[in-house]
């Protein structure tokens, strides 16, 4: 049995204490929030608390918070003797580096408000500063996903940099479609199969070999045509941005 | 039954051609491409040929030709009574104006060669210059989707322009994340997981709404930490626009 504190009650703070809540092999025994309203109406569940001195010993303090205040609330954890690991994609662990044991406990996913999510598969990306710290988060992580990976501060960075471009960047462009959609008078629901499949088929094929469309053929009369429909100049110039890069990555290739 | 004639064989000649032959309601009289050997191995099952003068009378014929070769293509159709049609995003149907009864069967997908693909769920997008051709188009669609859908020529063209935005460009993101991944040694499949979700969750909640991430929360720091990660100019240039993009989009919502 883990014992662990979870602090914050952000969308990722909410879903890991839905999910470890439900979790036999883990017991939480607490959870902070600054604004204790928010947790409110689960205090029956577990103990809350909007108070740092009021944390109780645990194995494991799992801080859900925003970047720039976890060296503030680090510092107020000195006197505590659990394992105390971040959830930050783009924080190095050394932010915590006061405590004897630290880590990173990183779900790699997006989470919202109000959609369930399983992490069942999500992978779950683990550092640890020794073996007690990197076994523990390990057994934590295993406790709700089968997809844990041993990753350091340098990599994880990477890989929240990759996500930026394949989730709110990507999400960006389906934004974009959508607009285009809305001013053509169609339903942005007719692209959703295709959606699905540009997203489906790099599961089996990297993205590199199912490259199509006019930037890659270098067809000119395909792009001007849409740079004709393109009404919000932002969008022309995204779509020029993007028309190039692709095509300057695929002479790069040939190189 | 539908007699059809299929003229080109790249990749959605190809995979209309394996689903109409499947389609006890369509019979497929013949198949035109200019490359006789590359349609060879199916002359067992239609009529090939790659003489535009041996096409035989049909109820149809459907064009799955490159854009720029379709004007040059219908000319040479002029003595055949059937309806013309061609298969392109953002070609107007006028291009085919010469025949009596023409008009425009648009598959919303993206096809590539080795990929099976199930059209029951693709949008058709139809279009007829009159009741005839517009209704042996829809008949035609059913045979193969449930979702078909009467569309003009201008509203394709924005349809095909979003679909460049949700498919070229966000597959391009996608192999951006992959080369990020290669240079940090972490597997791509990790992403994965990230990328379904972005794509799944758009079903139920708008792209606007399910937006997160350092450009919307303008959070300089992350923004500055995953700039200095980027080694390649093209990324960062990029990262920079589209970040901009996301922060200009959201502004104007708020006006």
């Amino acid at each position: 049995m883990i014992k662990i504190s979870i602090l914050g009650a952000g969308n990722l703070g909410r879903h890991l204490f839905n999910n470890f809540i439900q979790t036999k092999e883990v017991e939480v025994i607490q959870w902070f929030n600054r604004n204790i309203n928010s947790i409110e109406s689960h205090k029956n569940e577990v103990s809350i608390t909007n108070r740092i001195e009021e944390l109780k010993e645990a194995d494991l303090y799992l801080l859900c918070l925003s970047d720039d205040i976890l060296p503030e609330i680090s510092a107020k954890l000195n006197s505590l003797k659990g394992i105390v690991a971040h959830t930050a994609g783009s924080v190095s662990m050394d932010v915590l580096s006061d405590h004897e044991n630290h880590g990173v406990f990183y779900p790699l996913q997006t989470f919202s408000k109000n959609r369930a999510v399983v992490f069942e598969n999500i992978p779950i990306c683990i550092e640890g500063n020794n073996n007690l710290s990197e076994e523990t988060l390990n057994k934590l992580a295993k406790h709700i996903s089968k997809n844990i990976h041993a990753i350091n501060s340098k990599q994880r960075m990477g890989l929240h940099t990759a996500a930026v471009f394949v989730n709110n960047f990507t999400n960006h462009l389906y934004q974009i479609g959508n607009e285009i959609c809305e001013e053509q008078q169609v339903s942005f629901e007719m692209l959703l199969p295709l959606i699905n499949e540009t997203a489906s088929k790099i599961e089996s094929i990297t993205p590199k070999e199912v490259q199509t469309g006019p930037a890659l053929r270098k067809d000119i009369n395909t792009i001007q045509k849409h740079l004709d429909l393109l009404s919000n100049p932002e969008f022309k110039n995204l779509y020029l941005t993007l028309t190039d890069s692709i095509q300057k990555n695929d002479e790069h290739s040939k190189l």
